[in-house]
């Protein structure tokens, strides 16, 4: 099925608007961009690329679309024939998956043809809010977790089939291990995880027996779920006990036990026990039962023992969203770029106008980033002469930089309609993701009451944000 | 693609322990059903019948899945030979999509063998928790907005473009009159509605111009954006010269205004009485910008005056979750219908067991729904014989029914693999579930703090429960 059409109706509405003005070759500038970070967190890390280079390469209406177009609305004949032979033949630069990115930073920009530009937003919205809201959650989740493996286990909770492979996707990059989710596993070749439900147990009536019989049709993958009628008094015991009478008999492994109910840092801290006094010390406990970022930070402090935790609902099917929109810049006239501003009563929600760029300057000594500057596209940073930091809404807030280090963040993906950017394997955006991460200072990681990362216009663009401000407002 | 691999790792790894155990053919019984209702809520709307007769329908292994499976896992090749030539020869039953149901009720029963049903469970139940959720918290949009249209505006911060499809598909059953995304819109034969994004009127700095341009090109679908610069000073002035300079001339209709920021409640009371005071008492109002079931109940108890609702994140985005979970509550011996529990140290997660009825228990004079109960699967409920409602938890909570109809909720979706249901349009899916919300006491479908709706056990089933715990806990 083309997907060309998952747009709002309403781009098509405006699209012809344009085409009747004869607008339809001028270029015009997009930002995607969030107002606030997920979670009342830090940090967003960007994600979609791989949906958005897919829809951009397949970006095309069939016969069939044009029919549809033609039967629910007005449209003009020649705008259809435009539309026929619409293909991208436009520019997009992005930060790369796995960036960490913050409120208000031009995280993807789009230059285009107004007609191209303005009907691929929804579907670039919709596959950045959904990979960076899983990617986002998923890094605070391994963040708390620590050295111990966080598979993913959502698929079950997902909205619908094809957001749930999509989540193991980025949830991976995140610093899941794997997931349950064949398919998934199977389409980016990440490892397929899992052992046992309850159901297991509930068939055969004797734990002992289905751990057994599991034992000998999976020797090599003998996790055993221990918790369906009591952990510590029936479940555990029975695990030793197959351990003992098949898998040490038979050279196996006792892989691990899951405890999926109750009190997670008790039982855990009880199970490490009996499984060390039954001999089995590298016996590994996974932990699962609806847990986030914030569970995960009580287990640790209460000295929880885990080696590996299975989180499903809160990656797949978080209870946040990102809020990514997309919002006009610029239009070109006559070669020239003329930025274009929104104006809202909440400064908050003004946005930033123009073709930019987005560069952040790490100390040159530790390595951590200290800070982001948005400029307008023609601004270069010299790394040899101090650079002030200017608090975009306080402006009396200035940080002089010395010693520093200046990346810009952007990478083109799009040049005239050619994918000029290959995509890096999940291993390599999941490495990417880690080091980023590794840049920042503790204090913006904090889940709760993080520090404000510092996000600010270059002195040109500032300037150039309250020029337009005043030409709109008078103010 | 072929999706059957959508499904965990471990319903795999039990499917083979089922194999080497000779229980393929072992007939076993899996309900679906949840444990609250979202938003806490006093309903829920089942929904994603399409999706699971679509997985079941597809239920195959191809080559490439049974290789994917042998690279990654030491699955056994007769298990792999089982697998290569498996299909559903199953029956499921459901209760309708559009049905309102309530926690701990089996919306859906699988009957079938060990590795089918095994295997179905994460698909399903992907399915059925993002349809339900979708289709409730629509219907408590959709509910609060009373007579006014409500349309779905959400595919930018859908879970992925994929999901965004399915979101507008189970929106409209829920209630919504139409969608903004296109291609949702094309796909289920539903309104695709919308008209202009700020974008439009940023583009052309000159926001008369702007409307003017597109009046032009789109005559017979004006409604204007107009809270780009100032809705009262600038964009309802704006809106009505451009009425009455071109829309009247040309006898095209005004057919509205959308206000997407600042105070609905009071935006709208104010541009009532400046399009009334202008002669354009038919031109409509629709309100946009975060809209959920709470802020819409507010703005209909300010007074503020719309038509229409645009309401994106809150339906294809919602911060919530349903909780579907599939639950072994039966297997067959010998011909005969064996029940099986999991009993946890919580009543309340203490599964219901065995092979189950749903019936719903309606008055006869006034139709309005008294409560629903559980049956095993051989009860028959008479009409003409009181019928006592016992409480499950507190079984001194009784209540005795006269003066009743009826229904039992399930229909048989499929029997012995063959499809048997032909699921029904989805307006008549959209009718059916307004027609059950018709029969639920307004307190049911209060938004805050709903009376519980009584879903009780029949004594049978009750006694089999208590029977079961008793044999597995002693208690």
């Amino acid at each position: 099925m083309n997907k060309t059409l998952m747009t709002d109706f309403y781009e098509i509405a405006m699209a012809q608007t344009y085409f009747d003005q004869g607008k339809k070759d001028e270029i015009v500038y997009f930002d995607i961009f969030f107002r606030k970070n997920p979670f009342n967190g830090g940090y967003t890390i960007s994600g979609g690329l791989d949906e958005i280079i897919d829809f951009v390469n397949n970006f095309h209406f069939d016969e069939e679309d044009i029919n549809y177009l033609r039967s629910i609305y007005s449209f003009k004949e020649e705008f259809l024939d435009y539309l026929k032979n619409l293909k991208f033949t436009g520019s997009i630069y992005a930060v790369p998956d796995g960036t960490v990115v913050f409120p208000h930073e031009p995280v993807i920009t789009i230059k285009a043809k107004t007609i191209e530009a303005q009907i691929l937003e929804t579907a670039l919205l919709a596959s950045f809010n959904h990979a960076s809201l899983v990617t986002t959650i998923t890094k605070r989740i391994t963040t708390e977790a620590g050295k111990a493996a966080v598979m993913e286990f959502g698929a079950r909770r997902a909205r619908g089939i094809d957001s749930a492979i999509e989540a193991s996707k980025y949830s991976y990059i995140g610093g899941c291990v794997g997931t349950s989710n064949v398919l998934a596993a199977k389409k980016y070749n990440i490892p397929a995880l899992g052992t046992m439900a309850h159901s297991l147990v509930t068939e055969a009536d004797d734990e002992y027996q289905a751990f057994l019989n599991f034992a000998k049709s999976n020797p090599d993958n003998c996790v055993f779920l221990v918790d369906t009628y009591d952990t510590l008094r029936i479940g555990i015991p029975n695990a030793i006990r197959v351990a003992k009478d098949y898998l040490v008999p038979n050279g196996y492994k006792f892989k691990g036990i899951r405890i999926d109910s109750g009190d997670l840092a008790y039982l855990s801290k009880e199970a490490r026990k009996m499984l060390d006094e039954a001999g089995f010390k590298d016996t590994a406990i996974c932990l699962s039962n609806g847990l986030d970022e914030y569970t995960i930070r009580d287990l640790v402090s209460q000295g929880a023992y885990f080696n590996s935790l299975g989180v499903g609902d809160n990656i797949a099917a978080s209870k946040e969203r990102v809020g990514g929109v997309y919002k006009l810049v610029a239009v070109e006239k006559d070669g020239e770029i003329i930025p274009k501003i929104k104006v809202s009563n909440d400064s908050e929600k003004t946005i930033n106008p123009g073709y930019k760029k987005l560069y952040r300057f790490y100390d040159k000594e530790t390595g951590y980033a200290l800070g982001d500057v948005i400029t307008t596209y023609d601004e270069v940073i010299d790394e040899n002469e101090p650079y002030m930091l200017i608090n975009p809404v306080d402006t009396w807030k200035k940080t002089e930089l010395r010693n520093f280090t200046v990346k810009e963040l952007h990478v083109p993906i799009f040049i005239d309609g050619e994918q000029v950017y290959n995509i890096p394997s999940l291993d390599e955006r999941k490495d990417y993701c880690n080091k980023q991460m590794g840049t920042m200072y503790p204090e913006i990681k904090r889940i709760i009451n993080p520090h404000v990362y510092y996000v600010d216009l270059s002195e040109k663009l500032l300037k150039l944000k309250k020029d337009l401000i005043h030409m709109y407002t008078g103010k």
